[in-house]
């Protein structure tokens, strides 16, 4: 695969002309793509490492019709969000965790991966490379891409003997339209993941199957879709974008991640932050049962943020739970959104600032 | 997406020049990519049907990075052949079953699929225009693969705005490179699908998963991997690019299609043919407890044909099987094969010739 690019110089480049802002309504940000100035793109061949990748101008790729990833989905992705602060700093929320996650998928998938160095450093270079796409502080943020594919031509089952890694950006708003808390649809037809298979990495292999789901859940009105394991279909594992979270007296119950579940990175901090103001966090197994017994419930993920769930349907059953100002999420919302736009210092080290000089 | 190729006429483009045959060394033909002339494209976008797609020059195509198949797996894939007869016929197996297929995962991924019609008509256009890169008679087949993929560009997860067709063909001679009967492992650690997935359907998710265990498996001296269901671990599924039966008897064993079986056309046939000569054919649930106790094991599939097993190993138990000459396997293997070939009468109506001239 060769990018059908023009390549340019991979350090430093900026947006087109130097406006401070490129031409978005800020105001009506959704999640949807907004094709920004530049991408980076980096290839390997199968037991050799990445070198240094290329910023070149967004734009359609190159590939053979015979690429591991259009054949056989040998692909990753991951997301993760630059923010522009208050004070007008532009940052990454824990870049480093992306990079070690798409370590562990590569390793599933038979893929080479970037080192944590060349990740971090990509979307960097990604970010400095479109930063007018970057929203005015409070309005949203800059979703930043990173895909692993495996681009060489393969026709029997196998890895594939070439991969790219690249990096796109788009800015965005809110996942989902809804500006009040979720209604859920509990499928209990279609599964997600299941033990031995990919559930637990951010394999592209994960979503596509999820669709049908989605599509009938929101035809019927419902926000999102909540999946339950495929061994059993007794327990809840996770939204098809996010990961979830259920809150009884002092105790916050999660999934934990035994391979069916996204080891999510909101997920992690928003347990942190939880057990920071006093909750008891558990990672284990949580039954239906206990999901419709609960008083709260909440999703996590880069894309969603942390965001309140006001109703779970489980066949004719319908849950109403809090949200709002007494909610528990719509505290760890504001802990953790002033974390990342620099409202409050970032104890953590969580924040990665990015410069205009990094090399 | 737009394939970046040079448009051409769409109907009896031959291969360049008029040699009979391609420059390739028939004898010595496995199943890695031969690139050959010519590929079809047609393009749909969602909620539209498909129109008339082109023979193009097979070659890179043109892809957004935000394309459905490279961030979220959205695509399918079809495998087939096609022979050139002793009397120098060049015909097709059973291709409608692949066009049907491919309707079905179409509904399972929310894509938009080619009619049977387009998807016969492009089938037969592509080994037109590679006429010459079918192996002559006897020394192997014409590999063809459609591809039905999410080509449109699509950020938050949601079935792609537009939908590519496109089929392209290799020669290639046997799948599995030893010339006797298979060795296989019983992967007792990864799963390859699961109720509620897409094990049913030829998506591309279900196949880089099993990479990895197919990696270790052939490492370790194995021809390939047998997976067990993920609910039980108790029962047998699949090979990871074909179908598994077991005899025991007068009676012909494999595993049902109930959604985590690829509903193959091979297996399919196997099974009529095997039944027309008395055999009693059992479409259930196969423990790993029978597979140690059959006389004899057999994988069917488009690339393996027909395929003996000589061996399988659960853990430390290491069970050998009946091949050669008395075996079930190799007297189906000569039925369908002469019936591919061209050298029985086709009595069941599965071959179906290419002619020059269509449409």
């Amino acid at each position: 695969m060769a990018p059908a690019v023009h390549p340019s110089s991979s350090s430093c480049l900026t947006s087109e002309a130097d406006e401070k802002y490129a031409n978005v309504n800020w105001e009506e940000l959704g999640f949807t793509l907004i094709p920004t100035d530049y991408m980076y793109v980096a290839k390997c061949k199968q037991g050799e490492s990445f070198s240094e990748g290329k910023i070149v101008p967004y734009g359609d790729i190159s590939i053979s019709p015979s690429a591991g990833i259009l054949n056989y989905g040998q692909g990753l992705f991951e997301g993760l969000k630059a923010y522009r602060t208050q004070m007008g700093r532009i940052t990454l929320f824990r870049p480093e965790q992306n990079a070690l996650r798409m370590q562990m998928g590569a390793d599933r998938l038979c893929m080479t991966p970037p080192s944590v160095d060349q990740f971090v450093d990509a979307v960097k270079q990604t970010v400095i490379a479109n930063k007018k796409w970057v929203p005015p502080s409070g309005k949203g943020a800059l979703y930043i891409r990173p895909l692993l594919i495996g681009s060489g031509a393969v026709l029997g089952i196998a890895s594939a003997p070439e991969f790219t890694f690249l990096v796109y950006v788009s800015p965005v708003g809110n996942y989902h339209k809804v500006s009040s808390g979720l209604n859920l649809k509990v499928d209990h037809t279609y599964r997600r993941a299941h033990t031995g298979g990919t559930g637990g990495v951010k394999s592209c292999t994960n979503y596509s199957p999820v669709v049908k789901s989605l599509r009938e859940a929101k035809s019927a009105g419902f926000s999102d879709v909540l999946f339950l394991d495929a061994a059993t279909g007794r327990n809840i594992e996770e939204v098809s974008t996010c990961n979830i979270f259920i809150v009884k007296g002092n105790i916050v119950s999660t999934p934990p991640t035994s391979g069916t579940i996204l080891p999510g990175i909101t997920r992690k901090s928003i347990s942190e932050l939880a057990r920071d103001i006093g909750y008891r966090v558990q990672e284990r197994d949580v039954s239906v049962d206990e999901l419709l017994e609960a008083e709260e419930v909440f999703c996590t993920g880069t894309a969603v943020v942390v965001r309140a769930v006001e109703s779970v349907t489980f066949y004719d059953t319908k849950i109403k739970y809090i949200t709002g100002e007494k909610a528990l999420s719509t505290k760890l919302h504001v802990m953790l959104t002033n974390i990342q736009m620099g409202v409050v210092e970032d104890t953590k080290g969580w924040m990665v600032e990015i410069n205009d000089t990094i090399g």
